[in-house]
């Protein structure tokens, strides 16, 4: 006896339509509908019938076969041979996590052959994997921040038992996997949630037009649909940790947020399942409450990304200054994100016209903020999908790593990024008609927006401008692409096996430098990170006398009274004598 | 040589139109226009021409004594002749507020005969009058919640010079005088401050269309506006607190909201002024977060208004369970009400059909929140603006202002409500055209909506429908007046002299109750408030021998063995001995 249920407050009828049989449906007074249907298996092909209209998927579908048009598949989430037993999870705070599109991390585009390049990664060291959003969404390809199915796993990345299988091999390779949860909004096409309630509300605007109903009438089950999918994730397919997307454009008016209640809920679901399981917001509002502890009055999520330690990092090294780079780029910038986390932490933002954010109480260590020198935004939005590795030589890229990899932060690395991979990565999509047309049309205009040229902004909706953006894993096996990782590899292991390093202590970053001179030495304890931003050899001052060179990128370095002589755009990372 | 100035970053070209001369005007790279004119004198007139329109008001205007659409007039705040430099203002915490419409509370509607009228306040023992917004909006007469110029003091009330005299001779009785202040929209005539700046955005919804833009571009002066506009009220007008109106409908997405940024600024504001200032805040969120210290996480306002215990007590004593009270009227809800603050404090809401509210922590007292048996909005949003008075017995009346009287919050009664006004107080507004129309049609929908016959529902617009809302004086005076009065007096004094009530312990808090035989009494420390619902005399169980009877709205009580025999529609607050 199979029981089939879904939440359809809207319609007057909803029936089953199950192996091309329809099965009328009854409604309790919440709104859910409930039939029971003998002989049913896994693998059966299902739909409902609103009102007697065209059949729709399962809001709760966790398999979309056919698209997300289409029937939605039953799946028994019991039934997978799961082999990580022995897993025990991994924490977020000061590990380092690798971002990954599985649509284009292979040239297959699958999690299967994304498994045959675990132990590349489990070589580097990295402690999780943290996949672009893989609930199903219209089309073949996309980024996978259009989801409709929430629930269910994009089938032309293998579906279901797909991504369970990939997270079975990472667990097996002691690497944790993080899923990218897309709660602000639902694509554009193959939405069919407003035919069954009010999932979505007038009352509020976000960029993507009526808000996802968090706060209205029959926002309790919404939230429900919401926190339901993230237990899913971390239960049914052993997810150890959710990063949600903008949280800034959840509009929830409510006196207990959803983040707060949803972090209530992973949080008791880690202790039933012991082991952590993690919550990272993407959040736009520099606010440290996202990450303060509940009991002082914050929401009390895992993590938050920190762009601002990007956009330092970034405008320093490529010398940008354009859009949101326009208040990064100095030394003191890059030396105040490297302590304060924030650079807007109340201080005036020209890309936004305001003030913005607010500091980070000395009482939050680094650990939970997620930095990054390049992540899929960061290059994915750029017109041409360029990755800093097509403009900057190896002695930057490898500055920048050893800046983010030995932060008190929780770095994350984008795929390809640890053998400086060239390839773009670009926007791609795969709509079809109107809707296709519009978004070729809405690329182009965005950029023709800011004044900039749009000649060479790639068609998005083509398949070359999709396949262009796959990993090229050639690279990562010459002798450049070999160099570059096995610096990041002993970045790194340094970390973990460095106790000046493996801490989140904020208050004992020391950063030094010389604007002129384009030198910057960060101090972690008895650690030095000396780095000659410049293209010419230098002397950089170390206040401290060196015990040891723990990495270098380039051989050429020399001491002497309290300096080092670095190599242009060179990085020493040095054991200091306590003075 | 006066120096005019005005931030105005949308025109090209300002120019100040001052005694029928234009004078250009220059703008500094914030957008801020300023001209020194000499030999301008206070009570000039004057106006800003943008683009080379129409001239239009001051959005800082303190005067507008033609109306929102007129020039401004130059006030010179210094210029008054204050008398009270002996008042030290008066703490919000469990005093008694008194909220007061200007334009009703006397037939002539102004603030010098409302001055008229103190001494009765005095004699009451109130601690501050709350105003309702005295803004100028468009039109003669309205609510003031439509507010357009919100530094400019409306002029049928008495313009800035009335006001002060009003403030001045409150603060001679030893009253002090809360602001209403409404910053959430701009009225629907006379807004022109949109042709000035972003004062409004529409990235965000509210009810009442765009929002103000706290969190956009250009915010940070839209957010001086408001706060500069706070400190004239508490500065140059001498008020002692705001009430915020509706703080909920801020769409502030901000690290630091402007709640907090306010609250920051008004307690500085106090420092240097010696007295405290407090702010309270309407929030239908039912979170505690608003009154929170900000050291614990919260916005550190002093207060906010608490509907629910409102609603608990009006369903009640009425027995009305219609729209918002349909989750009130028991008396386990009233108890809830009377010790936890919010009967919805994660609870479901069928008016809002999801769940709302958290919980107030035990170590939140009651003081912070501002009670009240009516307000303006609980009376004048009914279809015939009808007081509890026009169906209530004496007897209920009292009892219900006992409860509130003795409650561990803050009191806040309903001008007329101390002698039982039988006066309604209806919707009424002021406007012309086709917008007096759409506010007329507007009114009957809001009604017809929610499916109630709009046949007695008066015209908005009529002068009648003002003149019909404005207290009749006569009946504070007859017979039943003085008695009302008289009670609504002793409870005041009681609730100061008694330490029992005048502290905002909740956990000092007992009540019991039995529903069926429709009684309750409510223990503070020895302090037992007795109270039968019923219309029947009836014996209610004490749990304590009594001592003394300190206040009764009957003489025929009776004790014996525990019990007090209370004839129907009375209430008893007794001294009880400590067993």
């Amino acid at each position: 006896m199979t029981i089939f249920e879904v939440w359809a407050p809207k319609p007057d009828t909803v029936e089953l339509e199950v192996n091309g049989q329809r099965h009328p449906m009854r409604a309790d007074e919440s709104g859910w509908w409930r039939v029971d249907v003998p002989g049913i298996e896994a693998g059966s092909d299902y739909a409902f019938v609103l009102d007697g209209g065209l059949p729709r998927p399962d809001p709760r579908s966790a398999w979309q076969p056919q698209g997300v048009h289409g029937p939605s598949r039953l799946v028994d989430h019991d039934a997978f041979a799961w082999t990580d037993q022995q897993w025990r999870g991994v924490p977020l705070a000061g590990n380092v996590l690798y971002e990954l599109h599985v649509g284009t991390f292979t040239e297959e585009g699958t999690f299967d052959a994304a498994v045959g390049r675990l132990d590349h990664l489990a070589d580097l060291g990295v402690s999780a994997v943290e996949l672009l959003p893989c609930s199903a969404f219209a089309g073949r390809w996309g980024w996978g921040y259009d989801g409709v199915a929430w629930y269910a796993v994009h089938d032309p990345y293998g579906g279901p038992d797909g991504l369970k299988r990939f997270v079975d091999a990472c667990h097996a390779r002691g690497i944790g996997v993080v899923m990218d949860a897309v709660y602000n909004h639902l694509g554009p096409a193959g939405n069919y949630l407003p035919e069954f309630g009010p999932y979505l509300t007038e009352a509020h605007t976000t960029p993507w037009g009526p808000a996802v109903n968090l706060d209205m009438a029959g926002s309790d089950e919404v939230r429900r649909y919401i926190i339901g999918n993230a237990r899913m994730w971390l239960h049914d397919y052993h997810i150890d940790g959710l990063r949600l997307d903008a949280v800034h454009a959840l509009v929830d008016g409510r006196a207990t947020p959803l983040l707060e209640e949803l972090a209530v809920e992973v949080q008791a679901l880690g202790a039933r399942l012991r082991k952590p399981l993690w919550l990272v917001a993407e959040s736009d509002t520099n606010d440290p409450r996202v990450v303060t502890s509940r009991a002082a009055g914050g929401l009390g999520l895992d993590g938050q990304w920190a762009d601002d330690v990007h956009h330092a990092l970034h405008a320093t090294l490529t010398g940008e200054r354009a859009g949101y780079y326009g208040d990064f780029g100095s030394l003191p910038t890059l030396a105040k994100a490297l302590t304060g986390v924030f650079v807007h932490d109340g201080t005036w933002s020209s890309f936004r016209g305001r003030t913005h954010g607010r500091p980070v109480p000395p009482t939050l260590d680094g650990h939970p903020f997620v930095v990054y020198l390049q992540n899929h935004d960061q290059v994915g939005n750029r017109a041409t999908g360029d990755r800093i590795a097509s403009s900057l030589s190896d002695g930057m890229l490898q500055i920048g790593a050893a800046l983010v990899l030995t932060s008190p932060y929780t770095p994350m690395l984008w795929m390809g990024e640890e053998w400086g991979a060239r390839t773009p990565w670009l926007f791609f999509s795969d709509h079809e008609g109107e809707l296709g047309e519009a978004v070729r049309q809405g690329r182009r205009a965005e950029f023709a927006s800011h004044g900039w040229d749009t000649s060479g902004v790639p068609d998005p909706q083509s398949p070359d401008t999709f396949q262009k953006s796959k990993l090229d894993w050639s690279e990562a096996a010459d002798e450049r692409g070999c160099r570059l990782r096995d610096w990041n590899r002993d970045l790194i292991a340094l970390r973990r096996t460095l106790p000046d390093l493996a801490d989140g202590h904020r208050h004992r970053v020391q950063v030094t430098y010389d604007e002129d001179a384009r030198w910057l030495v960060v101090r972690r304890g008895r650690t030095a990170v000396a780095c000659n931003l410049a293209p010419e050899r230098q002397a950089v001052p170390l206040a401290g006398t060196p015990d040891a060179v723990l990495l270098a990128n380039r051989p050429g370095f020399v001491f002497r009274d309290g300096f080092v002589e670095l190599d242009g755009e060179s990085v020493a990372i040095l054991d200091l004598l306590r003075s």
